[in-house]
């Protein structure tokens, strides 16, 4: 294996790094932006650079119905399709398969679904979901795992951790291109011995990264802080450790405080599209669909600097969503994508200066955790 | 009167110049992309100035309803308000007016109407709407016309504009600010007669420039371009000439060359949002939906450097409209506005070297006009 992943400073069990890939170095903690269609909605790549990405993530499922892993590869892979020259990250397909809870069947092969858009038949198996990504060429693949739906028993989560550590293997072996990172995928619902075993069952295989999976499948807020809590410090001090599809800042801190390296989730782009932009001060986010933003000619955040905050006003911003103009979901999908920048820019640092714990009680007060 | 239009070269009856407002200069001939809600849809004011817009239009009939121009007052006027510091011209409000066939009720006096947001009665006047206008704090403000609809008479047509010339006098002594320029509007329909008589008598008046109305409201375009051939040579040669609401590139080109020396249309936001790209080459136009440009590496345009060309391929952009991400409307509509803000800078640069023919002919062979 080759050594991707350097812890530069810790503070408690918060940890900075750097990540490396053909593409570039990414720092740690870092947030990708998800690209869903190798597009992050409403943010062009050149924004997306300036408001701090370092990298970004996009889906294997949406990008292999269409345009086709096959058509990617021939305009010259997926950096050059989206315009993204920094690192990308490809989940495996699994997530979006599994919610297809009706017309999907599970097998030891891999699972069988029909496509949404003309009732095809596909097979996402391990090997399969490893061969898109690589055609695709990202710089991080993730590996195919089952992650089971919230409130299963003990048992049901067990055997299908079971089958999570076949995948993994699986995926391992199929690898051709040992340019790509492969990340492995723990599961174990909220059971601290399943989690305990995968983290020890896949420390074990040759994984450039350890991600943290089904944690975002439904579960209370507690449950997840809980697994949170004592599931980083299972798995392996020199690999990164990414918590998939997490989540919102407070999320983020309280993660990063037990020592989670790297997050991606849809939440900035998504709030923003519904007039919710995350600020600093007392009050974590405010929404502009609210009418007592009609009037208020001050930026979204006074110690932003983004594009929405050096040119427009609250009032504006709230007259484009009163008037349904694309502009608003925009400016605040940079907004939201910029102050989740700035966030982890402030950890890295609070990290390099042993100021975290102030951070995350500075947080947790603004959130009242 | 200020001195405001300078004539700077011409070629033929086509000529290129400058006009000069509180907020700056602008050259002609110009097109100003359109803002109805004080945003021109899908591009922030950043990329408006990067793709080399010099003065945009905003509609005060939109304005009037929603957020209502004593809170863009309030806010600093509409040039902070959308954060736009160049030039900015809004129309009387009364095209949007007389739209509204079946609710609004015409008198001496002005319009009567109801609003689509919550059924209030408005009335709207020639001093109403330069009231408006001065109270958003525009540079240049339209005189409220009747428009009257294709089709009518000699003596409907004629009636109407009787009263479209006693707005255009009473329009001119409500304004307040001297610093706003005012354009009248000439009307009179397809009948020479009366665009002569319209042109004439608006002449007499202090207006700083002069506008064409009437002319892109479901008239065939044989019968659009007969009244430019003669209309434009109507007007003073020392004022501006605006064509109002117009146009596709050849309408535009064809009115250059009789004399027009502005314009604003939603054609090159609308059409982008609607996959269609405005191209150089044999082709005016391509559509970016159509299945054959779905592994087409190029950019939209070989010859553009806008935010789309620089960055993205036709596959890529293709892919954007068959996902529905935002993010296609968003990249056509900035090469459409790039591309139109190129014909402009083209048709000037044209006009200085006299060379305005042989781009009227290569443009009229593209469209076989």
């Amino acid at each position: 294996m080759v050594t991707r992943f350097t812890q530069i400073c810790s503070d408690g069990a918060a940890r900075s790094g750097e990540f490396s890939t053909t593409h570039g170095v990414f720092e740690t903690p870092n947030f990708m932006p998800v690209g869903t269609q190798a597009t992050v909605k409403g943010v062009d790549s050149e924004r997306l650079k300036e408001l701090g990405a370092q990298i970004i993530l996009v889906n294997t499922y949406h990008l292999w119905l269409r345009p086709g892993p096959e058509v990617v590869s021939a305009l010259g892979g997926v950096h050059k399709f989206c315009a993204w020259q920094g690192p990308i990250l490809s989940d495996s397909g699994g997530f979006q398969v599994f919610s297809l809870k009706d017309t999907r069947h599970l097998a030891e092969e891999g699972v069988e679904f029909k496509s949404y858009l003309d009732g095809a038949k596909y097979l996402l198996t391990p090997e399969k979901s490893i061969a898109i990504q690589e055609q695709l060429g990202v710089d991080i693949a993730m590996v195919l795992d089952e992650c089971p739906a919230a409130g299963l028993s003990y048992d049901e989560v067990s055997r299908s951790l079971d089958l999570t550590i076949r995948w993994a293997q699986r995926s391992l072996a199929a690898r051709k291109n040992k340019n790509m990172a492969v990340f492995g995928i723990t599961q174990g619902g909220v059971f601290p011995e399943l989690r305990a075993r995968a983290a020890a069952q896949l420390s074990e295989m040759d994984f450039d990264g350890m991600a943290i999976g089904g944690v975002s499948v439904g579960e209370e807020k507690d449950k997840v802080h809980e697994v949170l809590s004592y599931h980083a410090a299972q798995l392996p001090q020199h690999k990164i450790r990414y918590l998939m599809g997490v989540g919102t800042p407070e999320d983020m801190v309280f993660a990063v405080k037990h020592g989670v390296d790297l997050f991606d989730c849809v939440i900035p782009t998504r709030a923003g599209r519904c007039g919710r932009a995350y600020v600093r001060g007392e009050q974590p986010y405010i929404n502009l669909r609210n009418a007592k933003y009609q009037r208020d000619e001050d930026p979204l955040d006074l110690s932003c600097r983004c594009l929405a905050c050096r040119n427009y006003s609250r009032a504006y911003i709230s007259h484009l969503f009163r008037t349904r103009e694309m502009l608003g979901p925009q400016l605040l999908s940079v907004h939201n994508l910029t102050h989740y920048q700035e966030l982890m820019q402030a950890m890295r640092q609070a990290i390099r200066n042993h100021t975290f714990e102030d951070l995350y009680q500075h947080e947790r007060q603004r959130w009242k955790l």
